[in-house]
Order: structure tokens, then C-alpha cells, then sequence
């Protein structure tokens, strides 16, 4: 019998009517296959948590907020080991440590370094449901540790690659990877199928469907991943190796990103060390930069122009006064209402006037393209924020995003 | 320096605030000693999650029960280290598993069957106050167990018992142990001292300070026990060996107990076997029987009377039935009225005429008395519900209970 690993996250386990459902989803799944189940802590549970902590400790104690975490998934594994009992189903639920979900030393932000597989195989010979608290684990003394924000879908990925699982599913609230955001375009369509490396680009613009992190994992170990919806049927979307075999549509889908701010420093002298000293003196405060770009210089002077969150803006740009002094820059400029639109496609490596066609539809709609940064799989734009719908409803069009691709 | 060990319940570890109160606590016995502290789950807690259980599964799996009301105390012990470490006091919380507190697999009421010290003892080396989460363990193979009901007190002092503590405390609402109680007798006094047997004697009757099985494991041990209030300066009750050194005095208390109810058999014929046929039918339905009496008969007949509790008086009465037809006793009698009122006190060994003194004082109040077992170090008596406060009142009296023992 082929395995799957199903994680459920906290909405999913919000409270005894959707743990019911949980169950119903698990119990239908084991019928055909042994099934490993992931979960989530218990939506408001952690924050709850997080709040007594602080109301104990301004600054609470890393290794007892751990602690004190990892009861909410154990809290969980609990009841839907008992809701699938409930129905007949036989469960048992472990923990990371049950587990021997073994991780580094960082508290709050822990990596796993190995999986044990013993105690979960024993128990699925034994024709039972495992149930595992995600987002935890021990170090190498026996302390808890917890993998920080999306470390559950880290936890469902690491135990599917381990136990070979022949598919990861991740539920969630949504029913699957769209074209684009349907509150934007509400032609947007379900994506039956995205690659790794695309869904890495969709994620990290601002879908924020899956985590980062869990999706380079599954990509590293070739564990296929399926995001679906607890509460609507259907079959998701697949996240998988790129296939060889099949006609790849040019345009996956149109991320885009409203947390970002432009600072560009005008007239710097055009030498050796100048990006440093600028960029240094941001990363020295742990602000994080995203898209980079520096014009070829003329008469011996040069545009710098980067983003960083929106978040971070002002405190970037007070520390950027002294810096444009020193290095006699002609003038600091900030935009924050910025956006950046970007198309994602696999098909794009083989394809030219991707680009082209993109500039065109924009200017075309009057829309003035501020920054531009390309990768081989992703084109970005960065546009003034009030041309947002509009972009990405004129691209979705211009690359027929609502049409099924051809087989 | 020597190590005290310190439980606080679940109404110590209400809330953030009385979890203040329990890390000024720990934190001023620091100065002076070692510290094991062991607490429970945060009052309400184990009844919230008892609820989603039952909402999920009507009788909750016993072993997912263990791992679901575990979190409870691991909630505790992280919130109470970082209150702790608030105050510049250094922590460290421990599990039942990091403890390497070990039990049988008796899911709900597991028994420890050893206790490991190196962990516990690694981190009182570094300075640091060991926080332990009461009431659970893990079974050989890994699996959360819990203790059962007052298990927290059984946690703290097999512990304090494997650390060779000077003392175990056990913090509660209560600032020690009553000669009765004040809410009866407003002149009832806190004993500074009482031995391991009359604290059995008064806490199975109804003094409801400690769980019993935590005073055994204590005496067993001997570990000297402390009772004290988290809310209420003061010394509290030490609950000791026997002191041979010291007079003693003759009663140290007065237990009484609402929950019991008496059943009488009369004209049973007296010979062999009769009281196992009729006991035998009792226990089968597990009903606990308290007092047992039987007369010398008189031309071949007896009368039978054993004491229930009150719950079970009804069904009892029920079994009884066909028994009374079968040996052909002459009448079945029940009467759910009544009290037991127990004197306590190990003086009693060595002094004769105590139980006259009793019975005598209850005469001369005019309370009739209806059964009498007595042991060695208590006497308990058997009356009308309607005369608890008076007798009680009128013994408390007649011992001077209110006085001080003379040294």
C-alpha cells in the first residue's frame, strides 16, 4: 500500500467541528493508502500562548518558549488521534521526540538534522494512522526545540522524503496555486500542476500559500507536493518535478508584492567599493534587500537604485543621510508606494519576447515601469502601486492565464 | 547547601499573576537551598481539554489522554521558568520523559517505577532551580503516562524522596493542617506537627489536604512533608516520623466525612461464610466498603452493618435484596443520613480511657452514637447527619484542641 503524508494547519484544527472534518479527510485517504498525518497547533492557540509568555517575561527565555510551543501540536495530535478512533479508525499520535525529529540547537528556529523512521513504520504495519506534531523536534541533549513560522510544512516534507511518501498534501484554507490572486483578477485560474522552482518564485512574491522553506526541502528530496483545501473538495494543485514530456505553458501565474519600497541614490560617483559601502551599512542593521540595480554610469557617475520591506523603509533611509554625505552623492530619494508585478513561468528559459510582450501591454495600459529585474524562470516590474490591479488583470489577459494551457 | 523540593496545584498556577506570586516564592527559598520545583496544570486547564475530548470521542483513548493532558503541566513549567529567569533567578523546565520519570503502562493512573536523578542534579550543579512538570511519565516504551488524580504531590515526593531532599513542600489554599475544620469550629487550630499515620487517618476522612498516596510514598520514604499556602505567609504543617523525643499529645485532630451512608442487615443467620456472600455480592459491583461490623450473635442470628459511600447507597441497597432473600435475614435497613467523626492521634497508643472520655461527651450532648470501629491511632463513631457540628464542637472541647500542646 502506497503512503501519503497529509498535514493539516491551524485553521484546519481550529476547534472540535473542523478536527471532525480533519478526520473524515484522513479516514477517506486510509481507505487506499497508509497515511502519516502532520498537524498544526490549534489556530489562536499559540498566540495565546505567546502572550502569557510575555506577560511573564518581556523577553521570554528561547528555550522554555519551545517548550511551551510544542504543547499546542501535542495538544492536537491528541484529539485527532481520538476523532479518528472516533470512527473507527486506529491512531496513535507521537511527538517530535516520539518521532526522533532530531534538529540543531537554534530554539525558535531549529533544523531538523534527521528523521527517525522506526517508530512510525512499526506503527503503520500495524495498520494504524500515524499522527505527528509538526513544527517540533529535539536536539542532541533531549531539549524541545521548534522549527519557527511554516516549520509544520517543513515537518510533513521531512517525514514524506523520509518515509518515501509518494505524496506530501498540504491543507490549507485555499484550494490550490492560482494564476494570480482571485481578489485581483477573478478570472484567475487553478493551477492543476507547478513546478518546484515556480512555485518558489510564486511563494516568495507574495502567494502565500506554502512556505518558502518547506518548498526548497520537497524540491531538494523530489517529494511531490499537493496543496488542497480542508474545506472545498478537489484535487489541489500538484508541485513537482518539472516533466519533460509535456508541452510547458510560457506563463505559470503573476505574483506580486505590496511590502516593498524603492530608495535610490542619484549621481554616485561610479567607483569600486561604492555598492558596499552602501549596502553594507543596510545589511549591518538586518534590513533585507530585494531587488538590486545599478545603471551603467555616465560621466563618471551612477544611479543606485534597491528595495527593501516597507517595514524597514524609513529606518534605511535615515541611515542612508550620512552615507550619500560621505560618499558626495547628489540626492537620496524614497518611494514607498511602490509595487513589484512579477510573471512566473518555467517556459519562459525558451521562449524570447516574454519580456517584450510584457513592457508592451504595460505601456499600452499607460502604466510606467519603474525597476525592472529578470531571472531565468521570473520577469519583475516594479510600478507606481495604484497601477496594481490594473497590471496584473491587462497581463493575466495578455497571456491567456485563464485558459487551460494545451496538452 | 540542601535542596528543598516545592509543588504548587493548579490554584497556585491560576494565572499570571499567582504564577508571580510562585516565582517570588522559589526565588526567596533560592537564597537559602537548592530548589526542585514541580507544578501542576493551570487551574481549569485539565477540564478544558477534557471537554474537547469528549466532544471528539465519547470515552477519549486512554493513551491519547496521557498525551493531551500532559501538555498541561509542561504549559506550567515553561511559564513558571521564564517567571524565573524575569526575576534573575536561572530555570530550567524539565518533562515526566526528561526527567526520566518512569512508569507502568496503566494509562490514567500509571505507578512510577523509578525516577532519574543525573538530569535533575547536571542542572541544580549549574545554579540553576530544576522546574518539573508533576502527574506524568513515560512507560518503557517511550509513551506519556499520567499518575492520576493528586499525582502531582506523588511527582514531588518521589523525587524529593530520590534526591534525598531536607523537605518536600506541598503549596495549596490552605495554610496548613487543622486540628478539624474552622469552618465548623471556629477555635480549630493549625498543628504545627503530625505524623505520616494521623494525616493517613485524617485525610481518608475527609481532611482533604493531601492526596493519600502521597503521604504513604512520603512516610515510605520517609520524606518529611510541609504544607504551606502560596497565598498566606506562615509555616505551615511539617508532617513527619513520629518524634520520640517529644511528648506527644493525645489527639492531634478531628476528621469527620459527609459521604457515607450505612446498611444494615438484621437477623442473618450466624455461621461461616455469611459475610463474604453478602460483602462478596458488594465488592463485585465495586462498591468500597468503609466500616464493617458484626455483633455476636444471639440464637444463631446477627446483625450486619458496613458503611458505603453515599453514591453507592441506592444500588447497594438494590444487591441486597435477593441476598437477604437467600440467606433469609430477617430485615434490610439503610439509613443516608449519617456522619462518621474520626478522633485522631498517635498519643491515643499509650493512653487508655480516651475512647470513654468520647463516648461520654457525646452522651452528655445527647447524641446517640450508631456504629464504632476504632484503630490505633483513631477512634471514629458513627451518628446522625443532623448532630456533625455539635459533636465535633463538643470533642474539640473536651481535648482542648484549641490549647497548644505543652512541649
Amino acid at each position: 500500500m502506497t503512503l501519503i503524508v497529509q498535514k493539516f494547519g491551524g485553521t484546519s484544527m481550529a476547534d472540535v467541528d473542523t478536527i471532525g472534518i480533519v478526520a473524515d479527510i484522513v479516514a477517506a485517504t486510509r481507505r487506499d493508502h497508509d497515511v502519516v498525518v502532520v498537524v498544526s497547533a490549534m489556530s489562536g492557540q499559540t498566540n495565546y500562548l505567546v502572550d502569557l509568555a510575555r506577560s511573564l517575561q518581556s523577553v521570554p527565555d528561547l528555550r522554555e518558549m519551545d517548550v511551551l510551543l510544542s504543547t499546542g501540536e501535542q495538544v492536537s495530535m491528541a484529539l485527532l488521534a481520538m476523532a479518528l478512533k472516533a470512527r473507527g479508525v486506529d491512531a496513535q499520535s507521537f511527538t517530535g521526540g516520539q518521532v526522533k525529529v532530531s534538529t540543531d540547537q537554534v530554539h525558535g528556529k531549529a533544523r531538523i538534522t534527521s528523521i527517525g523512521d522506526t517508530a512510525i513504520r512499526n506503527v503503520l504495519a500495524q495498520g494504524k494512522v500515524a499522527v505527528v506534531a509538526g513544527f517540533q523536534g529535539v536536539d542532541q541533549d533531549g531539549n524541545i526545540t521548534t522549527l519557527g513560522r511554516g516549520g509544520s510544512d517543513t515537518s510533513a516534507v521531512a517525514l514524506a522524503a523520509v518515509l518515501h511518501a509518494q505524496e506530501c498534501q498540504i491543507y490549507t484554507d485555499v484550494d490550490g496555486v492560482y494564476t494570480t490572486d482571485p481578489r485581483i483578477e477573478p478570472n484567475a485560474r487553478r493551477l492543476a500542476k507547478i513546478t518546484f522552482e515556480e512555485m518558489l518564485e510564486m511563494a516568495s512574491l507574495g502567494a502565500k500559500v506554502l512556505q518558502i522553506r518547506s518548498v526548497e526541502f520537497a524540491g531538494k528530496y523530489k517529494v511531490p507536493l499537493r496543496v488542497l483545501s480542508t474545506f472545498k473538495q478537489g484535487p489541489g494543485t500538484l508541485i513537482t518535478l518539472e516533466d519533460q514530456q509535456m508541452e510547458q505553458a510560457l506563463i505559470s501565474g503573476i505574483a506580486f508584492n505590496r511590502d516593498e519600497a524603492k530608495i535610490t541614490i542619484m549621481g554616485v560617483p561610479d567607483r569600486p567599493g561604492v555598492a558596499f559601502s552602501i549596502l553594507g551599512k543596510v545589511a549591518d542593521n538586518n534590513v533585507e534587500v530585494d531587488i538590486i540595480i545599478q545603471n551603467t554610469g555616465v560621466d563618471g557617475l551612477t544611479d543606485f537604485t534597491f528595495t527593501v520591506h516597507r517595514n524597514d523603509f524609513r529606518q534605511t533611509m535615515d541611515l542612508l543621510q550620512p552615507v550619500v554625505k560621505e560618499l558626495q552623492a547628489r540626492e537620496l530619494n524614497g518611494d514607498d508606494r511602490i509595487v513589484k508585478v512579477s510573471l512566473v513561468g518555467v517556459g519562459m528559459r525558451s521562449h524570447a519576447g516574454i519580456a517584450a510582450t510584457m513592457f508592451k501591454t504595460l505601456s499600452d495600459e499607460g502604466i510606467n515601469v519603474e525597476m525592472i529585474s529578470t531571472s531565468e524562470i521570473k520577469i519583475s516590474v516594479v510600478v507606481n502601486e495604484k497601477y496594481l490591479e490594473l497590471a496584473v488583470r491587462a497581463l493575466h489577459r495578455q497571456f491567456d492565464l485563464d485558459q487551460e494551457p494545451p496538452d
